[in-house]
């Protein structure tokens, strides 16, 4: 399968999958430091959660090989943290890697240590997720998900998909439902092509065909993946999660949030001050390059919207299937 | 105002406002009988389940004045029931116009005489639903509506963007949400168009937005239009409705919908064996005429969803605003 990420050890460079191109062509650009890894991050380049936080880590890792002095490392760590400020993964790497430079005189070979075991560990992490998650998929169903949550969100099999994925080698999945995911169409692009790599069947709509889908009987669960779930359980995840949580409520559907821990904010009680990501008009205005409206329209975009704890059925983590977060915590 | 149908008395030709050019081109297409009117209801070239209606009428006002014998007139009755079957206006005046043509002896009079009194009074009927609407309108209000209901949907100021407009008239509307509905981008082409050319502030949002603007409290009511109500008090309208209900409902938001009485269907209780418009896929892939993903993806593409009763805190319609449907044909 494609790799979203390439790390160049011998270069010292990331090759990144240009994921705006998909799935028209496959192209990958380079970055030679942090700072273009952060440019990357915040021009979505690259995207997902999860794959934000393993190329943050690379761009420390980068850094520090090239003999960065802790002066222009807190200037990486500030670029990266600005890139995109709600998912949270990136932020608890960053974290973790911040404390390592605080604490050792020998940075480079720490940094690379805690590096390199945080890529390995990520590698593992999503087919735990998946096998957890097939557990609880009903026979024979028709899944719908989200947004993009497989081997281009992260560098496994993914979260929300590599659920599917797991449960769809077992036999139990018929169909999956893609909504296109606009603006950026991560469902249209990247879903459908993510499917047919897999060679699982799918059906593309528009995002606001999901509740009428429900209403009449064809969706048997949603799974979902997420950007930042806080301690009371509320989930940021892509713009349109929330429609989807509501009509599976009111149809009486399983609404599954898969996830890494790392994508638990274990300082936040709640999304109280925390910055949901608005972006710029154009995105929601043009269309693959074509306007659909006056290029001066004003808009409303954010990039993320927030689903209450109570419309979520359970949270599929490395650790197991919790309906209280603070439980994947405490495991 | 740009009219979206103009009859030529004179020639016996119906201009049609292609909307599907808008809001980058004004042009109007002529459909010189009956079966052309057909056509361009079913390819979009007009759409708006009340201004369906009207080109219906036209249609057969055409054939009976070319000297149409009944059999071509029956030809006509069936490809016109045919070219969008859900909206219910048009059936609605097709069958006005069928018994009086089972009445009356002197046909192309009578057709005549009842097509110009139709025209007329739908004329009129915008202004009372925008009077009734304005004034259940909170002061100062965020009004998100839905698809596009306003002069390109009928030939008044609309439903649901009649209702804003007469708000916004009285100093109400601070500013007016419009999801772009996608595929077809009704919001985005055609309510930023009227929203610009009446003068009201809008920003548009894709429609994946419109639930997490209300739980982030922007959003002080929802009006949306119909293309059949049934006598239970379900509604059929344009695909993603249903998703603006069950936000509505979820944070206490009012979501009324505004409709002649000419969109109730007298003769269904529910929505069983009522069929449900499914269009192309070749809508959902293509924007604007660029593929956002493989052009043979499958996808679902209803036209229409249904919202239930239970989720509608009023009817407005030219008789009042009711919560009880049935009390509109009462009235």
């Amino acid at each position: 399968m494609i790799q979203p990420l390439i790390y160049d050890e011998e270069r010292n460079v990331l090759r990144i999958l240009d994921q705006r191109r998909l799935p028209f062509e496959e192209v990958y650009v380079e970055a030679h430091d942090g700072f273009q890894v952060a440019d990357a991050i915040r021009d979505m380049v690259l995207r997902g959660a999860p794959l934000i936080a393993v190329a943050g880590a690379y761009a420390i890792l980068m850094e520090v090989r090239k003999g960065a002095d802790r002066e222009r490392l807190q200037e990486v760590f500030s670029a990266l943290r600005r890139s995109r400020p709600t998912a949270v993964n990136l932020f608890n790497i960053l974290e973790v890697l911040e404390n390592v430079l605080h604490e050792t005189a020998d940075v480079k070979r720490a940094i690379e240590e805690r590096v390199l075991q945080f890529v390995e560990m990520e590698k593992r992490l999503y087919d735990r997720i998946g096998e957890y998650g097939s557990q609880i998929i009903p026979d024979d169903a028709t899944v719908m998900t989200y947004c993009n949550t497989g081997f281009l969100a992260t560098i496994g099999i993914g979260t929300a998909i590599g659920v599917i994925y797991k449960a769809f080698q077992k036999g139990k999945v018929r169909e999956v439902i893609v909504p296109e995911t606009r603006p950026y169409l991560q469902g249209a692009r990247l879903t459908v092509y993510e499917m047919r790599k897999l060679g699982i069947p799918h059906r593309l709509i528009t995002d606001n065909t999901a509740p009428f889908l429900m209403e009449l009987g064809k969706v048997d669960a949603v799974v979902v993946g997420a950007d930042r779930v806080v301690l009371n359980g509320d989930v940021a995840n892509k713009i349109g999660t929330l429609s989807l949580a509501l009509a599976a409520r009111e149809f009486g559907i399983p609404f599954y949030v898969a996830l890494p821990t790392s994508t638990i904010d274990p300082h936040s009680e709640t999304f109280d001050g925390i910055r949901i990501e608005e972006r710029g008009s154009e995105e929601v205005i043009f269309v693959r390059g074509n306007p659909i409206t006056y290029p001066d329209t004003p808009t409303y975009h954010y990039a993320f919207d927030i689903t209450p704890a109570k419309l979520v059925s359970g949270y599929i983590t490395e650790k197991g299937v919790f309906r209280d977060i603070r439980r994947a915590l405490e495991e």
